[in-house]
This record gives structure tokens, C-alpha cells and sequence, in this order.
């Protein structure tokens, strides 16, 4: 018998919540084992609900209750949340989370704690929602060296920018949009500013290079500043701007960055629109993979909540999360990275850009203002970059993605 | 300690000795046990190769090792193979394979005795090579319902179509060159049938309905008949042809097939190209996910056996492989399940084809011959289509993919 606690009553929780009831039968079943939740933890009164008797107020009768072995933590944050997992997990019960700030600022300590007790802490639905993405990759790509993971980690931005370059729109516009049929929070802060897909590709780096990478050492650059110009002259260079937030291994350190880049449509991750995420990953053996699906969502993201509380019961009492392996890798500075950039510049001309950069490939767009300028740069890192574009009018600046065949 | 035997030593095999030999050391730490390959099983002799020493001729001295607790069967076909992987689970070793053939037609048996052992059968590389996709299907998704599944999953095939609508090339003279190029074997009966797809199509239509699903119950149409022309149609229609496997529930029935289809650009599995695979799974909650990579080849298939080898290992004496629910479901006529489809017929007019299905929608090509009509029927099902087909010249016809939004 396995008792099961949800924290936090709003859209993943109650979502994990019908789940898990519609499908419970099914559940033990699959288990060999009789599965309940027996409580719901939030601070608001739910008298309607259908799981009222499961309700409570108070953290600490689900810590005490002897008969809970799985907590979900389904609140959010890394302050109450975080608590909650803490003593969950020292009081020797497993933890599934979806929660991606507390995986990727507290996930080293939580993990730890996890193997002290032997129980689990499982996070599969922080990152990419119903995407099944970290168990693949621990486990099946297990036998492969990983050198590489990019992928497009969020929704919101990615539904934003696939409206920019589908309708030719502005970002604000595009965003309000957005915001009115509730795919952007009224405050799309995390979103739009790179946050949001810097703590996932921060969770997926630490389980590919085994240790953990924390979002403040990761450059992040949000899409703000992406014009529809942009994606008029990605479109002409053949391809379509994605924020993509990547990993890539360069000997022992590790690059990692989250920037708005061009991304030729050769690429698997161009064809991925709308509020849909995809992961590349890129190993020794197996080669190109990539995971495709919904990145959030109520439904999406509980039905990988509930895999992850049914795999924490079958492996009761058992550590089978992964471990950090301990400092081996060390994050490069992304300004001495070579890439290749777009650029687009005013009051120019092409021999004063060739002069400066060389052999580049200019790019045009319909009704071309005089003066303006579109090229892509030959290799060159940031700094180099920057330097060179101190006396020019810089419009617009985005690097090509470079990752993959 | 846990020492491997490895049955056959040809293009898989030998990728898997060399994926294990290279990463040894990191597999030991990752299982926390000391691993080995002890045996080889081959007929023929390697004197040269750095494994010589590991080299047996004979069955028994494998079968009868009780320090051998793993085997890895990259035999091939279902005689010779069966026999090793059924002594070998008797013997209480744990097996691998990639051979899908033999999980297509004995895996019901071998997964049974398995469970009478107390020990694992895992196939992970018998579909999609490297692409995590039986793992991820048994446990990320067991808290979801699993509605349908459809894939790619010949690379042979998929190279061939891609090639025909790209280079509007005739099927024979692809097929010539992809033979030439080793993407197609000299008998390529299995491929270009559908057999092969088929078999993989079976192997998870098995997983997710809970009964094992044989191959000869299962409608297969192969892609020798595909023209220039069908491709040229399927163009101007908004997509592209591609060989489908899909399983679908209809209600407590399964509807499974393997044919060509038109399939839209606006689906993900439209931009598959060349050899890779793609496999669209869609869930009740999950919504669609999609899993994508190189469906063949050496090193991808290769790191599939080694990561079951390894999962092998850390789950000694614990049956943890999926088990069949028994007879819930049963695979309904195909030719009773509406679909669309795409007609060619010759010495026709629109009016009587009009006359005889209703609204349809008319396709064109370059130089279209007088008396030729392409189009898209409204939905039917194959016994209606073939009946009103009857005094029909018809040149092409092909289904239409309808699975996924």
C-alpha cells in the first residue's frame, strides 16, 4: 500500500490529481500495488471538489503520516517549496517534481539527500513537460558518451516567435496576443528574458556532464529584442529564428548558452512551432535523437508527474536516481566561443562590412531601407564580434545554431 | 561481477563489442559492478581482431557458463537464434537481442519464460536502432493511455521515397543506388515489402495494447509500386509519401497497417528524410510525442544493445520486462476502417469520377497526360474504394495519414 501527498492544487497539481483518479485502477494494476492519494496540500479551500476530504492545510500531517511514501511537489518556487522537499525527503520519503527552479538552483543538495535516505527524487516533467526526456536520458543513452543537447525549451517563446515570422507581426503585439489566449503569463518575465529554458538546459547539462550547472554561470539572452525584420531576412538566408538553449561538451569544460539563433531549415528543430519543444540530442554512437512533443500544459505535463510517482513506487526503498559524478567540467566563457552571426546594420555599405569581416554572405528582404545591411559572418567569437561592431550601427545580432548535422 | 556473451559477430555484433570495449570503464562506475565480455559466439574465425582470445564455435560452453548472466543475441532471423535466446533465459541469463523478427514472432514465449526465470529480456534495438523508444514507451508512459502510434521505421524505404520526390527519380533506379551505396541489402524482399516495418510496427502495438500482436495479422503493403508520378501528386497536394506503420485503438479492436501514405507537410513525420526514423506516439494526456534519429547502422543499434546490456546488469534476478495483459484486444479489417485515399487513373474524365465518389479534391502535375485524373477521395474504406475502383483504370492509390493533428 502506497499513499501518495500532492502539494499545490493548481494547474499540474489538479491535473496529477484527475490523472491519477481516472487511471488508478490501471495503476495498481501495473504496479502490483495499491496506490491512493490520501492528501492535497493548499492553502485555498477547494468545498466543491470531489477530492475535498484530501485536503489540508498543514505540511507537517503529511511529513508525520507514516503511510506516505511519494510526495509531488506541485507548488512552485524555491523557498516553500523547497522546505517541503527538504524535510520530505530527510523524513525518508521520495519526491517528483515539476518544479525547474527548484531542480536547477537546489537539485545537487536534493539529490544528495535523496541517495542519504535511500529514497527518490525524480523531476522528469520540470523539462520539456510530457516530453519523456530525462529517463531516456539516463537510461537508454546510458551506454553513449553524450557531447552535445540543444534544444527548443520554451512554449511561450516559441509560440511568439513561430507568430512573427508566420504573420509577419511585432514582438509586443505577437505577445499580447499571447497573453490573452493564456499562453504567456501576465508577467512573461521568465519566459521571454531566456530564464525559463536556462534552468531546464541547466538540469539536462548537469545529468549529461555529471555535475551540477547552476543558471547564474549560463549567458542568457531572451528574444525581446528580435525584430520581424529578423525573421524576414532568417526566412531569406533559409531559415527561422528559435530560442534554443544548448549544452556542448569541449573537451573537459562545457559550453552552454541561451540565445535567439537562426536555424537553417535543414535542421530538425526548425519544423518545431507553435508552443511545442524539441530536444536534440548528440551522441558518439547513436547519433542525432530528438524528442518532440508538447512542453507544458496541464494534462502533458501531469501525465509525466504521475509516471514519475509510479516509477518512485515501484522503486521504494531503493536509490535509483542519478548521481552527480562531481567537478569534472567547467563552464568556457561563451565570448570566446566561434559561431557564426547574423547581423543586420544601418548606415552602411557592403564594402565597408566586407572590408571589416571578410568574406560574409549578404541577405536581403523586401523593401530594404538605404543603407541597411544583412550579412552572416564568417566564424568568429563574441568578443571579436563585439569589438568589431563598436563603430556600426547594430540593428539586430543573432548567432547561427551550429549543432547537429 | 557480470560477464557478457555476445552471439554473432557481424555488423551489430561487432559495434557492440567495440561500443562496450571503448566504454568500459565508465559502464563498471555507472553500475557499480566490474564487467566483461567473456565470449564471442561466431562460425567463422577472427584471428586477427584484438578479441580473438574471446572467440567459442560452440553454444553449450556459453549456455553452460554460470558466470555468464548476460547474452546479447545479434544473430538474426528465428531459428538458430531462438533456440540460444530460449536455453539461455532457461539457464537464468538475462538476453538482449536487436532481432526483430524473433520479438515479432516468439516474444509472447521468450518474455514468459523470463518471467518463470526471475530474469530480463530487453529489445530495445529491435526498433528505431539508437531512438529510445521501447523504455520510454513501458515507463515514462505508463501513466498515460497510450491511443495510437505511428512511425517510420524503415530507413531503407525512407531513403528510397526521399530520394524519388527529390530527385524525381523512378523507384528501380533508387533502389539500384541505394544498393550500391549499402543502404539497401542485395535482397532487399524485407524492406521494400513492408515485412520489416511490419515486424517493428508489431513489437510495439504488442507493448502498448498488452497482447502480442503477430505479423501475419497485420495488412502490409510495400512501396514497389510507387511512381514518379504519385510523388509529384503528393507534392501538389501539400505533402510527401512515406512508408507508415500505425497501430490505433478503436475502442477494445486495434486497427494496424503498414502501407504507404500521403502524409501532410504540416505532420512531423513529413520532414523524415533519408535513412532516419521518426515513430509518433500519442497519449490520452501526453498529447503527441514524437521520437526521432537513425533508425539503422552500426554504432546507433549498437549502443541500443549495450544500454539493455547494462540495464540487464543493474536489474540481475529481478524480472522487470514488460508483461502481456492477455487477450483484451484484436486487430479489426483493414478494409473496413475509413480513411482517404489518393486515386490515378487513366482514360477518365472529373464528371464521372465526380459521378462515382462525390466531392473529392482534383491534383495536377507538369505535362499531365490527356485522360489522366489524380485525386483525393472523400473518406471510404478499402472494400468501397475497391468496389468503386472496379471499372477503373487506376494507376496509383494510396492512403491517406490521418493520425495526429
Amino acid at each position: 500500500m502506497s499513499k501518495i501527498a500532492v502539494l499545490g492544487f493548481g494547474t499540474v497539481g489538479s491535473g496529477t490529481v484527475e490523472v491519477f483518479c481516472k487511471n488508478k485502477s490501471n495503476y495498481c494494476k501495473k504496479t502490483g500495488q495499491s496506490l491512493d492519494i490520501k492528501y492535497i496540500l493548499d492553502v485555498r479551500d477547494f468545498p466543491e471538489s470531489p477530492y475535498a476530504d484530501k485536503f489540508v492545510k498543514d505540511f507537517d500531517t503529511i511529513v508525520n503520516d507514516p503511510e506516505v511514501t511519494v510526495v509531488a511537489e506541485l507548488i512552485g518556487g524555491n523557498t516553500f517549496a523547497y522546505d517541503c522537499v527538504k524535510r520530505a525527503l530527510q523524513a525518508g520519503k521520495s519526491v517528483v517534481t515539476s518544479n525547474k527552479e527548484l531542480v536547477a538552483t537546489k537539485g545537487a543538495e536534493l539529490l544528495q539527500i535523496a541517495a542519504e535516505k535511500n529514497v527518490n527524487f525524480f523531476f522528469e516533467a520540470s523539462v520539456g513537460g510530457g516530453i519523456p526526456i530525462i529517463r531516456p536520458l539516463q537510461q537508454c543513452l546510458m551506454s553513449d558518451e553524450i557531447t552535445s543537447i540543444a534544444g527548443i525549451l520554451n512554449g511561450t517563446t516559441n509560440y511568439i516567435l513561430t507568430k512573427m515570422l508566420k504573420e509577419s507581426a511585432e514582438f509586443a503585439d505577437v505577445l499580447a496576443k499571447a497573453q490573452e489566449l493564456g499562453y504567456a503569463e501576465r508577467d512573461p518575465e521568465a519566459d521571454v528574458s531566456g530564464g525559463d529554458a536556462c534552468r531546464k538546459i541547466c538540469i539536462l547539462a548537469s545529468l549529461i556532464f555529471g555535475e551540477h550547472i547552476y543558471p547564474e554561470d549560463v549567458y542568457t539572452e531572451g528574444v525581446t529584442s528580435i525584430t520581424k525584420e529578423d525573421a524576414e531576412y532568417a526566412a531569406n538566408w533559409g531559415g527561422v529564428i528559435k530560442l534554443i538553449a544548448s549544452a556542448q561538451k569541449c573537451g573537459k569544460c562545457l559550453e552552454i548558452v541561451v540565445c535567439p539563433c537562426f536555424v537553417s531549415c535543414e535542421s530538425q528543430l526548425s519544423g518545431v512551432d507553435d508552443v511545442f519543444n524539441a530536444i536534440l540530442v548528440r551522441g558518439e554512437a547513436t547519433g542525432e535523437v530528438v524528442f518532440y512533443g508538447r512542453g507544458a500544459g496541464k494534462y502533458p505535463t501531469a501525465s509525466a508527474v504521475v509516471a514519475d510517482i509510479l516509477n518512485a513506487v515501484k522503486n521504494e526503498s531503493k536509490n535509483i536516481c542519478w548521481k552527480e559524478k562531481g567537478a569534472e567540467s567547467c563552464v568556457v566563457d561563451y565570448k570566446k566561443q566561434e559561431h557564426r552571426f547574423y547581423l543586420r546594420l544601418a548606415d552602411t555599405d557592403k564594402a565597408k562590412v566586407s572590408e571589416l569581416f571578410g568574406d560574409v554572405e549578404f541577405l536581403n528582404r523586401a523593401n530594404m531601407p538605404e543603407g541597411e545591411i544583412a550579412l552572416i559572418t564568417p566564424e568568429l567569437c563574441r568578443e571579436e564580434l563585439d569589438k568589431k561592431c563598436g563603430d556600426l550601427k547594430v540593428l539586430g545580432k543573432i548567432q547561427l545554431f551550429d549543432i547537429g548535422g
